[in-house]
């Protein structure tokens, strides 16, 4: 059962330097998911991370910032809860753990190693212009692909849903 | 520069099977901290971990759990954020540097590596009957001794404030 | 200055159920980088993991696993050192950077996290039967491609040799 | 079952700023698990790491140090397996971990940490003029006192067999 106070947590990954059409997308994820009462955990820097806690602040989201470093000032201004890892990169294993689903937006290789972790977890993961790749057996990947921010975050929150019980409920305020 | 948004946070430590007299001091510094609008970060599980974020929410305060494990349903039910760290009492260490200061009641062995964690990395400790320790060399130790959970409170936010111009602004709203 | 009892170290990643071919490469790589004095370090579990250190013993080379749990009987019996990072898969991380470079044969998601890992932290990766990937901008990998074991081999040992001067002895005894 | 190749693995922790007198012991211990053909296993950096791995190869010794950082010439020239766990100070928690049980010799607070979490995952704790300390309610400490370097070794490594058929061959060759 989740409490009535804690809302749906969502990851949302990418790099530091986005793309520009990117960093939109950022915005309007950001924006949707607080819409929905879906509170924001990612890696708290610039870039991706900072577009989407602009966007979920627009709205009055709640966000989370997992650093990491040890300094609470590294977080982007628009992070409401800076936690300090401290434990360098292996914090990308933290993020996506820390969401009930993962919206993955361009990125570089810290966010396909986040997207290789999610998916070894089987936590889903929604990709928006972001890594494609296929094993060395020629299977294929488990990302669920999305066409914009809006279906990104609806395809996000419902792999989060069936997920069961503890997925949270996404109109709790935070 | 804290950005208005961001509470003041202070780390709550101690251990899952408390007495009776520190579950009370638990549940007062949450009352305590929420009163003054600083954010608990603690590691989300039961005994004094529940006591401070049972505490907090009847003041309406924020609540921050970094669970050793990967289900957010392993957070007490008085935890608005589930961080789901994954890296087992590895985590004890993120508890800490989360805080801008640390409030130790009582509390075991885990307890007493947070205490070492913090002061290692110069982070200020207050403890309420917590840990008593001297070095191998004879010299004391740096925790500041609370009487009552008030006390806790004020000495914590005082350390966490003279720790600079990132320590957060304990008015700020969550 | 590396010390002359210090030998080059070599990260080997790969998955826990690797096809029969990838098995026997694995094995070759083990036997490949003892023939060089190089050392093993992986994840110490079964699969490809077992696979190089099997092969790196039979040319009595030294093998280290960086295993995810806390009980070193978890490693796989050609491990020489267990290191009990007790964290999970957060581990991953570790052993690409305990390598002077990575070679991935085959692999699954965590597989996908480690090479993720490492080429954001630019450690060369050279890749035998393993993932390919291109990022959401079009951009290639930076994965090296071998061709067979022997060839992963001096790929990786000229890769880990190019870093500069703490880049081992392969020629010193473990 | 332990492999025949795998040698009984003990933990020396301590300070970077040790007394000479700490600074001896640390020699001597490594010495004298060597001699017992125990592998050494520590944080890698200086002071009593370096004094417990000089002495250990002294006596031929195998001598792992997980280091907080990436770079593997953090590690003192003792070294002979450097881990780069890259993850700071929270590689603490796995240095105690990859022992069998654990030698604290003085030490400042960060041996008080792991003096903690070896505690808290109940691995055997020997001291040489380390930490003091009790609880909150009064209860003693459970680190088993050791009067010099021999004593500390033997109990050690009859705390590390008392643990079970998992504790490795004192005397298997690394």
């Amino acid at each position: 059962m989740n409490p009535p106070h804690r809302p749906l947590t969502i990851a949302v990954i990418g790099g530091r330097y986005p793309s520009p059409k990117a960093l939109r997308h950022s915005e309007q994820v950001g924006r949707e998911l607080a819409k929905r009462g879906a509170a924001v955990v990612c890696g708290g820097l610039i870039g991706i991370m900072e577009g989407v806690c602009k966007g979920a602040k627009e709205e009055n989201g709640l966000t989370i910032g997992i650093l990491p470093g040890s300094d609470p000032d590294d977080a982007n201004a628009y992070v409401d809860v800076p936690i300090c890892a401290g434990i360098g990169y292996a914090r990308n294993i933290m993020v996506v753990k820390s969401g009930r689903a993962v919206i993955a937006i361009e990125g570089s290789y810290g966010t396909m190693s986040e997207i290789g972790h999610a998916l070894a977890e089987k936590i889903p993961v929604v990709g928006l212009g972001t890594w494609t790749f296929s094993a060395g057996d020629g299977s294929g990947d488990d990302v669920i692909r999305a066409t914009d921010a809006v279906d990104a975050v609806e395809k996000a929150i419902a792999a989060a849903k069936s997920r069961g019980p503890d997925s949270g409920d996404p109109r709790a305020a935070p």
